[in-house]
């Protein structure tokens, strides 16, 4: 895996992109743990480097993770290494986000579809397609979403509490939540973007942060500590998260943190709105408590403070938050509000259509 | 201010103390910023310096604020400074815990009630006397808890969740809330010690973490983010915090995070019990509104992920638990609980008598 910095002066940085120099195909990430000290990029010239940077996070992100997916198949594909194994350590390189394994199997399906000579080239292919849907269906979130906001909350003017990072850092396009905060911002809509600074790993300080002086919104960074006195004082109009798996009952399971602001939503009576990709939609998993939660090394939370020696965490990347919490659930194809099972499979993916 | 490094192998390092070498009187503080990786003493000879220590930290906590208040008053007399503009200095260094206005106020009366051959000594009996006070209210509220508990979930083996740091760092004894814990794990009855972190300043990481471990408690620490899942999970029996200043209605001033704990506590229908010494409860103080909310600087945010230039961020030290989430509040007086007026101020301090 090599890694160089970039020169962003020309504009934003993709994510991820697919290239092809003469030394053969490479995924190239941009090493989200870096950010927003540098950016660097990695490029992954096989499987167990990608897996590895999906593992510590330097690629992240339910949408992302779906292309890394794809794309790790591709690389695997026109490398000559083994397919099917490399299928299988991608789909399991992280649990929770459901994206991971979709983007696994779309990519794997194409190439084990294919004639041997074309095998390659189609699982490529593949991974192009679901990036540009990707991209495709950000744009018609963004859509919806803010559609959903001003019926909502007419009249705009939007102070908007959001948690970890869902913009172009985890998408092909312009992300899940943070591309309907984009859209609101651009429509002259957004008065606040109160960015949660997400502990352990600070996506939020860290990535929304970066993606939100780029865009020139008005934002604040607050300690996770903070957001209920922002309730308290009727500062938030509206959350909006990600997720990283939705159940068949509308339970989404996104980054650690999200649970409770929708507990704290619902005592105050701000809508809480979950944006994903229909793909984030998992009809497999009945409910929350079949969602495996990733648990992650402690040394994530005793580390800052040089905790006493020995000291265990509990350090849950993800929780839970039930349909009963979430006031509405934003995909491509439309809007389930109330969230019910028969709402949301109305905008979930048809995965068996496939 | 002096510093130097602390030899505590023989046993715990009080958190402030009165010495009086050769060269004059100084207040020792524990500096609470450099711990848990080192143990280092600030010796303060003179009012300012004690000043900037409460500013930045290095003593904290209002109980312990309330006794660095009179000792403060106390080294101006011993040492001939302007008495009463140090009292100003020392009352205002920091405008949410009540117990710091308190304690200047009594050393300062001792002070101006004694002749003038011995206002310095009165003022200095008058600290001592606190100080004493503070231990002993802290026994009492220990035991007063630990009963408390024993009658809301009876039969022990309690996982209790605890924000911030309210041990033997805060207080003249073993403290408030973590002294309830404390007396839980003596007794044999604590199953499990939940710690927040406490972002920004980290005290449930570094000083509480760093308390639990000294006397051998099972304590496991996470992310703020993290609490939501445990009470989801059914993990938590009770939440213990400690205050600030407590309004006369019984709203609660507490380290920031401790309003979502609340909401999170009676979502899940937990009993959210909070520990003070009766000169808590502020009887000129109406309700939450009327509790002046300290404001940080930005950076205590900010300077972790190296966010971006620029990046503003809203960092209130405190919020504001109204009375009715809290299932009641435990002085060495007693137990009020509902949370009222009256039961409030049938255990706060009379302090109109003395």
């Amino acid at each position: 895996m090599d890694d160089h910095l970039v020169d962003s002066a020309s504009g934003p940085v993709p994510a991820l992109r697919w290239e092809e120099p003469p030394e053969g195909p490479v995924v190239v990430l941009l090493d989200q743990t870096r950010l927003p000290r540098e950016e660097v990029e990695l490029a992954c010239t096989d499987v167990p480097a990608l897996v590895s940077a999906i593992r510590c996070l330097a690629v992240r992100g339910a949408p992302l993770l779906g292309l890394a997916g794809a794309y790790g198949v591709a690389l695997a594909a026109a490398r000559g290494f083994d397919v099917e194994e490399a299928a299988d350590q991608l789909a399991h390189a992280r649990p929770t986000a459901v994206n991971l394994g979709y983007g696994v199997r779309r990519a794997l399906e194409a190439y084990r579809a294919a004639g041997p000579e074309e095998a390659a080239a189609a699982a490529l292919a593949e991974a192009r397609a679901l990036h540009a849907e990707d991209a495709a269906a950000s744009t018609e979130m963004a859509a919806r979403g803010l559609g959903l906001l001003e019926e909502l909350a007419p009249g705009g003017s939007y102070r908007i509490l959001t948690h970890c990072n869902t913009g172009a850092l985890v998408s092909g396009g312009q992300g899940t939540a943070l591309g309907v905060v984009l859209a609101a911002h651009r429509a002259g809509m957004l008065r606040r973007l109160w960015v949660d600074e997400t502990r352990p790993l600070l996506q939020g300080a860290r990535l929304t942060a970066y993606e939100a002086a780029r865009a020139g919104m008005p934002y604040t960074l607050l300690a996770d500590n903070a957001a209920g006195s922002l309730f308290a004082a009727g500062k938030v109009d509206a959350v909006l998260i990600g997720a990283d798996r939705i159940a068949a009952d509308g339970s989404t399971a996104n980054k650690v943190g999200s649970y409770p602001l929708a507990v704290l939503a619902r005592y105050h009576g701000v809508p809480f709105i979950v944006v994903a990709p229909s793909t984030t939609v998992d009809p497999a998993t009945a409910d929350g408590a079949s969602i495996e939660v990733e648990q992650r090394p402690g040394n994530e939370v005793t580390d800052l403070a040089a905790s006493p020696l020995g000291a265990q965490a509990y350090n849950p990347a993800f929780d839970v938050t039930p349909p009963e919490l979430i006031t509405a659930i934003v995909t491509e194809n439309g809007v389930a509000s109330p969230v019910t099972a028969a709402s949301l499979a109305s905008v979930g993916a048809q995965q068996t259509a496939r």
